[in-house]
């Protein structure tokens, strides 16, 4: 390591992305894009002359944004703050509760970046694994006096948690932020932004990237008390004041106004999530109740590293964790049906190769 | 302060940014945006279907970017590293570079951000006085043992430090990190990026927010030693991987390719720049000497926030900083011809009131 860095850069433990090839070459089912492009109404927003007046600023209050999530969600504009998606809002809000005496809790399989932020914040992190069936026990979050992140549905699992046990948490001490990281959550599943009007100490944080189909804008957002936004707000104006750019905040705007197009796009993936489901239970795979816009499947013909890799041979890319409990799963993105029935032809190919 | 915010978030010292009214009625020379549009191979590039690709996440490597400016400068991709504005850049290079025992130094008269980001990161912060002429003396730096932060040109002086005092601070102690911020390089002086070859120590960073007319984008960049360059990215993907949008990465990468454009841009307003400082000397002002795309200036006759109001009045939006020092000044973005005229002619007629 050089000479440069500080203790702290020394302390980091950089994140590692999926696989993001340049070449077309393969389908693509990694990094949990949507398989469908943008709203129309986001390409019209674009083309309105927007991209002349670049050499302005953008509004660093995201007003307009704001206020399309705001409409959306039914809540004041003060309770949402907008971000370079939603990986800078999870920092920010991190970077807003925790520190000194205040550590943060997460599960032991879920999201990787929470360990990356608690290791860039130097945070005492206290990983709390789940339990044997992949499932979280909010019991073992209870006592724990720092703020508290779960992702809901968790990654990459796809498993969700019911609103009543995170109730429980918000109750047991109103006083400890719970972040409760919803990037997945418009795929079948509830979000809990209503229960930010009853619980001062919830955060809610959202993406574009899944279910508006806008992962390469990079928009993502939080809602939650004024007390909670005002924080993230004041990390938010300490480290980028303006952190969205004005192509983002036009293209993340119109999206969130079309309601229509967001429902189509979500439950054609639910669709085509169930029918890859059922595909590979039928080839023997064991595939996590998903609530999500990927799957978390194993086969006890292929182990997950060997499946990665024999997919990607074969043009088809997903991701594999190379880690303790999930080393024999892969993480399956849900993309068209046409790219599900290419990957199930596939898997069905390598199964007859391996035990004809 | 609530009851929720960690030690760290308490320290924070919030940047408080220029004014940016959403209406459309003053002249802005505030913010230092170019008064030009982007060039028009941004527009070109923005509307080859970039839009349409949205749902797929942007490179974190931001290959095409990071090539286009090692093109243009003349350096590998390995010395190159962007990001979301070269405010996130400044960012990340001051959390790689600084922390426990690697203070931060920077003059008392300087960008903002510094100090908000040695209070963000907890850095034991060093400020050192600009001579009473508002020049930089290198040799109040010369023994400082941590990194050193120097925005050249200055702001809001847009006076400018010669590349042969940066020398001494680089050789005085190889060790030492020293970050030029070259946000207002390109207006009449020569960027130091060729010293990043000789020196492995400096980290130049510049935006393309203000000479290549993307402000609204945020696109900025490090060029440096690749042991920089590394410390950076340690950081980024710590942070946000996924840092600069789709659209902003095609948006920069033409305009950097976009030499002639640029070289246009830049040069009027240099040619305005003269033009207005010269106004203004003609109506008793005191303008420093700038190599920015603004300038500094006061009169004896109308004190700072007193102009500063005044001009809002009528219309046109300058920025005044309510500090020790510079109280009497404000800083006037060069904007269009048609712009500083206007300006010029509302300031005679203001100095007419007051002193008739």
């Amino acid at each position: 390591m050089s000479q440069f860095l500080s203790p702290e850069a020394l302390c980091c433990a950089p994140y590692t992305p999926g696989e993001q090839p340049r070449d077309q070459q393969y389908i693509k089912l990694n990094t949990n894009e949507s398989p469908y492009p943008p709203s129309p109404k986001v390409l019209e927003v674009l083309s309105r002359g927007e991209a002349e007046r670049l050499n302005l600023y953008s509004d660093p209050t995201c007003k307009v944004l704001d206020e399309a999530i705001a409409g959306w969600y039914g809540v004041r504009t003060e309770n949402v703050v907008s971000g370079n998606g939603s990986d800078e809002i999870l920092a920010f809000a991190l970077r807003a509760f925790c520190g000194r005496g205040k550590g943060v809790a997460y599960a032991d399989i879920t999201y990787g970046c929470y360990k990356t932020w608690a290791a860039l914040f130097g945070l005492e992190s206290t990983v709390i694994p789940l339990r044997e069936d992949f499932t979280i026990d909010v019991d073992d979050y209870m006592d724990f006096p720092g703020t508290i992140v779960i992702a809901n549905p968790n990654a990459p699992t796809g498993m969700l948690l019911p609103a009543s046990d995170i109730r429980r948490l918000l109750e047991k001490d109103p006083d400890r932020v719970v972040i409760i990281d919803e990037a997945y959550i418009h795929f079948g599943a509830e979000s809990l932004v209503p229960l930010t009007k009853e619980y001062e100490n919830l955060l809610i944080v959202q993406t574009m990237s899944k279910n508006r189909n806008l992962a390469g804008a990079r928009v993502g957002y939080a809602i939650g008390s004024a007390a909670l936004i005002a924080g993230v707000n004041r990390v938010k104006y300490s480290f980028n004041p303006y952190n969205v750019n004005r192509l983002s905040m036009a293209a993340g705007a119109a999206a969130m106004e079309d309601g229509d197009y967001f429902r189509l796009c979500c439950g054609r993936i639910e669709e085509t999530r169930g029918w890859t489901t059922r595909a590979l239970e039928n080839l023997g795979f064991t595939v996590l109740p998903s609530y999500a816009n990927f799957i978390f499947a194993k086969s006890e013909r292929l182990p997950g590293g060997e499946l990665y890799r024999k997919l990607k041979e074969r043009g088809i890319l997903v991701r594999w964790f190379d880690a303790h409990r999930i080393r024999p799963f892969v993480r399956i993105t849900i993309g068209s049906r046409e790219q599900m029935e290419a990957l199930v032809k596939t898997i069905t190919e390598l199964l007859q190769e391996v035990c004809p």
